[in-house]
């Protein structure tokens, strides 16, 4: 499963380089998440209301190309690693107009209670567990 | 009372003006109140533990001139108004090197609960509501 | 002349009171503005490209209720005064579900050069200023 | 060499985890290669102005603990590789009080015109070349 997400890159979002500053890719990442869940069915903020969290461990992007103000975005997200504790996305961000990749990166999470101690999601939301597993499994 | 904050303007706070995102301004101003609330040596942070939250009703700002990266800008805070259930504060934004003003600005907040539901300070921490009135009597 | 703009609300938009933080609502703004300009036909980055720009000169925002994480959002954006010289734009935001009031604020705009220079739009553009024009009429 | 960076947790950088967001750490570390080129004694911004852009090509972070609001951060930059061509820069954010990790990362850059096409440094700015030798130098 991947979902797309699309957005147009904000005024604000710019520098002085004339580009998009490299710290709204883990933004648009998000923004891609959020997308996935949808998909999923069950949006991040429900899951957040019955108690879980999804902090982030760890965060890479490559830039391939500058993204400029007002250009059209893609994001692609899917699962590439799913375990009851453990949770990490894959991200494509491309120009919509010609589909040139413009970065790429993964963000590794864990699942935790509103305390941010982990949880075994297989355990404590088997339901959210099980659709997570389908979504990684039509991935790969 | 007056609180000094300085800071020192972020490349990733720029625009592609080359100046700084109108943006980031009610994030100094915030930093300003955080400065300002350290000085009336109750962090805001212990505000929170204690129950209360303090959210914006308004805001505005006037930008005089532009602030540019690695530019050294202080943040004079101040309280314009205090009620037990508003507090304003009054911001001017200078340049280090040579003091002139970059942007003057205001925020309006209501006292609330972790709810957001507004309450008198007065009555529900009057603690804080003394070292207020002094903080403005101080100024005015 | 109103245009609107729709966006999600995204998480890293939230602050620790779990509503969406006042400094996004001139980002938001800003997102109407550019949808404006397309919808007037001259988007804002070929403004700039022709040597335009248009900083802020203030801006204001009042906040009626908060925005969450997930909210979809509306801007309605529209001019509120034109000269040759200034530009001041008006936006709703609104809740898309029940088009509630979130909040409303007006930005204050002066034409400039590359430089931050003033500029007479009617001299220097009298295409957009013609545009321009026309839009302010149809609002008003 | 070693630069070392102080600033404050703001409340606009937390989100509704109660924690600082992820994008920030990629701004922070921005700081830290602010205060990295002050210690050497040639400002960033003289680097640009000299006809010079250090975008990022990648970057990585990861997080150890949570960051919030108020808790007064270190920043510890070093150069990790640097050639002519391209710069690697990493990170250590720590928290002031007990010197505890709470996130480290690396970013990698290439030196460019401001075009954004490559340049060959030691060629092209052979002064600033070698200060970087040298602080690469000191640090291995």
């Amino acid at each position: 499963m991947v979902s797309e997400t699309e957005l147009i890159a904000r005024y604000g979002e710019t520098d002085q380089m004339g580009i998009v500053h490299h710290s709204n890719y883990p933004i648009w990442f998000e923004a891609g998440r959020t997308s996935f869940f949808i998909k999923l069915n069950i949006p991040y903020s429900k899951i957040e209301e019955a108690g879980f969290l999804l902090p982030l461990t760890s965060m890479r992007c490559s830039f391939k190309k500058p993204a400029r103000y007002e250009d059209e975005i893609i994001i692609r997200t899917s699962i590439i690693h799913f375990s009851g504790v453990r949770l990490d996305f894959k991200y494509l961000v491309l120009l919509k107009v010609d589909q040139q990749l413009i970065a790429e990166g993964e963000t590794a999470h864990a699942w935790t209670d509103l305390n941010l101690k982990p949880v075994n999601l297989k355990r404590k939301y088997p339901e959210l567990y099980a659709l997570l597993i389908k979504a990684f499994e039509k991935t790969s």
